[in-house]
């Protein structure tokens, strides 16, 4: 986060429910929060959890400083006594998630809370900013990476972003999900993403011609020559422009041309011919990119017309999520201390599907034999999963659907990451949290993965924690 | 910017380019940028401009640190002397823009930047990258805004905003647009935009039962106690309960209910009888907010069914501009010195849309008599307009389409931000940019307005630009 002070960057009402447990003495009663989602964007068949680095930061600089202090008091609301707990803050909850580069489906916690509610709930709005964001476009670029079918995605969004964090985290939750590099150069000098671009239309406009700026550019970056060559015209002059560029710079020097892109036309039709060119001219290992908004239909389209494309630069379409911005993670109370005993809470709604499942619950993946997943179980907390012996995985809205499993491995997708405020997780560093979504997304059934009419990934509960909630639900009905 | 070293936040092209520019000693030929953008979102007749104030911020302090020239060092690929030249770097360049709050039209150019190439090229990414984000979210909250018809609009997004900036710079824009307020307390406390909120439906649902929340609630906050009543049942017991709170504990203080709001359920149906139940209470005074998930569409939609509500706490669809979350704004060279003359550049595109329209600009906006706006003409910078005479205004593309207006007033939208780098504007008050906002709006005429098939508004060219495109087109067309 860069040391900017964000403390206020919370919703208004998480201080108005905060003062107003303080000054009820219920500030220290124990709650405990889930972190979960209830639909998947552009109907897809799983999402990717991301942002948990950036969770962690938060938390571990959350401080309200003199200015803060001095701000909430002019609102002439809160509590002397609770500006005073502002004042000496410390984090003392617990705090569970997933591993950064996850796939996550609907209605399991993805990230808990469990502490004092005046902590939760003070916690709240950057928890959920930060989740949502970069889960948002982690799974918009799991998408299209994986549509791309091997070939490379670069991240090109920087200059439609939602501001400065979001070309930045955005990035960064592109890269964990599989991009090969962004064209924002902040992001190299933070993370080691790898910064990638050469040129712009402006660049060849601004030379008398289209060779003389290619000579230009080739002259400087004999070793990394790529070229834009659609500004004019892409057959006719573009790629001839550019095997000049070879025979006449290059090739005196021992050099080879790395690229070309194209950023418009028919790019299937155009990089098809370009290809053919380019092999004629003996520039077999020029790669080809493309670029123009983009996205994970585009890039298959464009693979199943033939295109001859090494690498798809995506930009707006994959750093705003621009078919669906939205990545509806909300924050919801699960238990409750109730004269000293964690007490499960429920919210029912009329919408089936809005019915919070309560309780302080973890989250099992079962995977078969060949590490394929088969489903998630949520179950209470402390429960355990013997693999040594069958399980009955079953609907828990079509109770009938059961199925027995007798081969299967089980981890516990909920880990600790704050024990009493404490930071109890060993961060990865980017290129594991990569490698680990890799390795996890490849435990995905196609059917789960495809774009279309996705298989629906079973998201079942144990039998205990089944029953209390049809016992709670009961409770409220009468 | 909160003192961020964002300098490096550039499209890596941008440093290649600017290299490249300054290995070739090209690197001070006087440039000019255009900023614009090709369509409205949402087939909107109009769009607002903002982020000046924040684009402002960045020139002035863009400096390239010893960590940043380091780690540019280490790509292997940049010319010692520019990277001296970039530890030296002193922004000198000519800067014009529209006022924020500005309603602005496809293909006008709403900021120009005018000064070194290498300078122009340098600062691109976050030029856009800031105009675009708030620009996008000040045309919807314009939307929303205009929607409710006078009813107040809160921005609720911060949760669901693509990171920290979008929630910030996000509810800035919203509020240049007229929304009434924000969620987040972060933007109160830095830019005095008002936060506001309550309660979250775990507050209701951490007592034991509704009516103790209430009542809790109302004894901590007397004088603005605003009640979420839909946790369990609006009618039924939400607004029975928030009845009871008023005379149980506020009319012994002498205090009455501020608000109620609704989170859930049918909005139209809920709020009339809500609304009913409350005057009949003697509640008359007490507001009614609704949330969930609202947009435009929806506001009007409510409205039109006689849905009896005071404030929309619009959240994500505002925030995220989820109908369209791009706004399209490019940056592309107009002119550029040729043997030390300004030489107009153009690009030509198959798509008629896409040809740029060349030459150092300026925006012309007329209005009528009665200070309503009647079309932009793009002029050639140094053209004037004399508002004594008739002026004939022409379609550029249908120019058979023509029309004299004879009684008018005219005001050039550009104007000088930055003169060789320094600062020669006076930046407005969030206050006055909301009002100027106001004032220019008004000016639109409401077919221009109307979110279903608007009127397009009329950006012209002066007769000299027209011509001198024509010329360009035909030179190229050779």
């Amino acid at each position: 986060m860069d040391d900017r002070k964000l403390t206020m960057l919370m919703d208004f009402y998480e201080l108005t429910m905060a003062n107003g447990y303080y000054v009820d003495k219920k500030d220290k009663e124990i709650a405990v929060f889930d972190v979960f989602f209830r639909s998947i964007p552009d109907k897809g068949g799983y999402a990717i959890f991301a942002g948990l680095e950036q969770v962690i930061e938060y938390l571990q600089n959350l401080k309200f400083g003199k200015d803060e202090i001095e701000f909430l008091e002019s609102k002439k609301i809160f509590d002397k006594g609770f500006l005073n707990y502002l004042s000496n803050f410390e984090f003392t909850a617990d705090v569970y998630a997933m591993r950064e580069g996850t796939p996550i489906f609907p209605h399991e916690p993805i990230l808990v809370v469990k502490g004092p509610i005046i902590e939760c709930q003070l916690v709240e709005t950057m928890i959920l900013l930060t989740i949502n964001h970069q889960s948002l476009i982690a799974t918009k670029a799991a998408r299209i990476v994986h549509a791309a079918k091997g070939r490379s995605v670069i991240e090109f969004g920087a200059r439609r972003a939602h501001g400065y964090d979001a070309s930045i985290y955005g990035a960064r939750a592109a890269y964990i999900s599989g991009v090969l590099g962004t064209s924002n150069t902040y992001v190299d000098f933070k993370y080691s993403i790898p910064a990638l671009g050469t040129m712009a239309h402006s660049y060849i406009q601004s030379y008398e011609d289209e060779y003389t700026a290619f000579k230009a550019y080739a002259d400087v970056y004999p070793d990394s020559c790529v070229l834009l060559v659609d500004t004019y015209n892409t057959l006719k002059q573009g790629i001839p422009n550019a095997i000049k560029v070879q025979k006449e710079v290059l090739d005196p020097l021992g050099k080879k041309l790395k690229g070309i892109r194209l950023d418009s036309g028919d790019l299937a039709y155009l990089t098809i011919q370009a290809r053919k060119m380019l092999d004629e001219a003996g520039l077999e290992d020029c790669k080809i990119t493309v670029s123009n908004s983009l996205d994970e239909y585009l890039i298959k389209e464009l693979i199943s017309q033939g295109a001859q494309i090494d690498t798809f630069g995506v930009g707006e379409r994959l750093v705003t999520a621009r078919s669906e911005a939205v990545f509806g993670g909300v924050f919801k109370l699960s238990a409750i201390e109730v004269n000293k005993k964690l007490t499960p809470k429920i919210k029912i709604s009329e919408n089936v599907q809005k019915t919070t499942t309560p309780g302080f619950k973890q989250v099992y993946r079962f995977y078969d034999e060949n590490c394929m997943a088969i489903a998630d179980v949520m179950t209470l907390f402390e429960e355990e999963i013997d693999a040594s012996k069958p399980y009955l995985l079953f609907d828990p809205d079509y109770v009938w659907k059961k199925k027995m499993i007798e081969t299967y491995n089980v981890k516990p997708l909920l880990i600790p990451i704050f024990k009493k405020g404490k930071l109890v997780y060993e961060t990865p560093s980017l290129e594991e949290i990569r490698a680990y979504h890799k390795q996890e997304f490849n435990t995905l059934w196609p059917a789960v993965i495809r774009l279309e009419n996705p298989h629906e990934y079973y998201v079942d509960l144990s039998e205990k924690l089944w029953t209390l909630k049809q016992k709670l639900i009961k409770k409220y009905k009468r």
